[in-house]
């Protein structure tokens, strides 16, 4: 038994001939952000603190779809959602429909923590972040900013994103998860900056030495998405999920694992039928959700840690206390 | 074998002390509406057809939590929710902040197959709902009108949910299902007209004699919530959930019902631990949910129904082909 923590940048079919500057500042905020939770855990801070700092960082890197990065809805606009959930307590707070907070994550947390409710979504959530956001500026004892803080809208909006909807609508189609446009004989090349068609969503699971577990999601949704669409992320259950039995965070298209109730079902597994963590996940990901459509992170009270996908490739990295460490992209051959 | 339905008007602390007045209207309605579901049934509608035609009486009852009849968040307003799950496809529709539509459910049944999403929300889910309004007026076989109708927010508002509010303010809290409000010395009597100071969700569960289940959910959410708050209902696997082994509806505090997946763990508990309807109902809502909390309808592919809850009553009722009525809202004694 030790520590574990995993975290997700998307799953999705991610080609596997993306050049190299396209890949290696990925990978490289993989490697950086993982640096910080395992400096988190080996400094004590909670699971929870622990998958909210990390998703903090994620959503702060412009190449992942979820806050600064986050992809763009129909009419152009952002709008974010999160989901932060404790394993003992079974505690949970999430957002939906979120525009002008810079880490939606550190609101579902607040929202956990100062509201009768679990679950704040568009103008009445953006309003209770206002509130939040006035309060005295944070920094914790490393001295990082931990506070709520609110920007303009236009902070979120990448050029790689404009391109990304512009393609989308040419496309006239709803895009799933890094999948390629469509070409047209003109452009043999995705005119999108970075290739990637479309970005997924993030998430950090972490579990400590005590084997306490906590799970937190981030997105900015799917690309050229109406306006009000709910996917799994802020779903508890669906994207996001921890009890006693593990942590879960889910990623892929956002429709199939709602109806599959993906987070929840690993857990079920694990529960109802006396599956172990790698078992659970594997089943609920090879045998239950359709091919193409989900990837999960997650971590067991005794520290075991898997991170199995039906998709292409999901951008991933783990690591424990005994020092396995992997940042990866695709299955290994 | 045969056809199944059950359907509820809320669950939580329900004084046995109502007055018959109070009470007999809430009844009949139960009564006048299982009749509808069963004419339906026996006419060989879909359970998906059934559960929202018995959804959208419910919602146009003045006497539930639910379309007219909704309770109001803190500033005064209406905002609605409401899903719908086909169990052999899993096939899903949900809605939230909803404040023209006259029957959500009916959106949430569009927004399933009209758009390649499952769960619209606030602005968006209105915008969709005025696209879809105003299209051609529809009557089914029976002439029943089954369309998307959009009217003035004060529709859904009666003079009963004013004053619960005001009473949930003035005892400054949230309130939970039915709680009588905080009395003080100079008012012995609740003064809210029918004396239940908070309604609760509706819901119904069906399946034909095939074997095909479908469950629905609706509600105006909690007296005095938050602007933007959104409850179990809409949650597919919390409030809401059908597959090929139950459809269920649940009913209670909807915080609690999203932190123990309570519809998507009956269901679960049957498919991974083996255990039949009665059982696996029984033990999430008796076992697992925190006492005071739950109260759900479910039905199972071959004819059975149940309707445990662990608050003091639930407003319910339930058929079945072989001839077996209940109306009732407290446990038998």
């Amino acid at each position: 038994m030790g520590w574990a923590i995993a975290l997700h940048g998307g799953a999705g079919d991610i080609p596997k001939n993306i050049p190299a500057e396209r890949r290696e500042p990925r990978e490289a905020d993989l490697r950086r952000i993982l640096d910080i939770g395992v400096a988190a855990l080996n400094a004590k801070r909670s699971p929870l603190d622990v998958v909210e700092l990390v998703v903090r960082e994620l959503e702060n890197s412009p190449h992942f779809n979820a806050g600064r990065g986050s992809v763009l809805t129909t009419n152009g606009t952002v709008e974010m959602e999160a989901c932060i959930m404790d394993g003992n307590t079974k505690r949970c707070g999430a957002v939906s429909g979120i525009t002008t907070v810079v880490n939606p994550i550190t609101l579902a947390r607040q929202i956990m923590e100062k509201t009768p409710h679990i679950y704040l979504a568009f103008d009445g959530a953006e309003a209770f972040a206002r509130e939040q956001a006035s309060d005295i500026i944070l920094f914790d004892a490393s001295h990082i900013f931990n506070g709520l803080e609110t920007v303009d809208k236009s902070h979120f909006i990448t050029p790689e994103n404009v391109e990304r909807l512009k393609q989308a609508k040419e496309a006239n189609r709803v895009q799933q998860d890094y999948t390629q446009p469509i070409k047209t004989e003109e452009k043999k090349e995705p005119r999108i900056p970075d290739g990637i068609s479309k970005l997924g969503t993030v998430g950090c699971v972490a579990v400590d030495s005590l084997g306490n577990l906590a799970a937190a999601t981030s997105t900015g949704g799917l690309v050229n998405k109406m306006v009000g669409r709910i996917g799994d992320t802020p779903i508890i259950g669906a994207g996001t999920y921890a009890n006693k039995f593990c942590a879960i965070s889910a990623t892929g298209r956002g429709e199939a694992i709602i109806r599959e109730t993906v987070a929840r079902d690993v857990a079920a597994v694990m529960e109802y039928k006396g599956l172990g963590l790698k078992e659970a996940a594997d089943y609920i990901v090879h045998e239950v959700s359709p091919k193409g459509t989900t990837g999960l992170i997650a971590v067991s009270p005794i520290g075991e840690v898997t991170m199995p996908f039906n998709t292409t490739g999901m951008f991933r990295a783990c690591a424990t206390e005994d020092g396995f460490t992997e940042v990866a992209i695709w299955h290994s051959e």
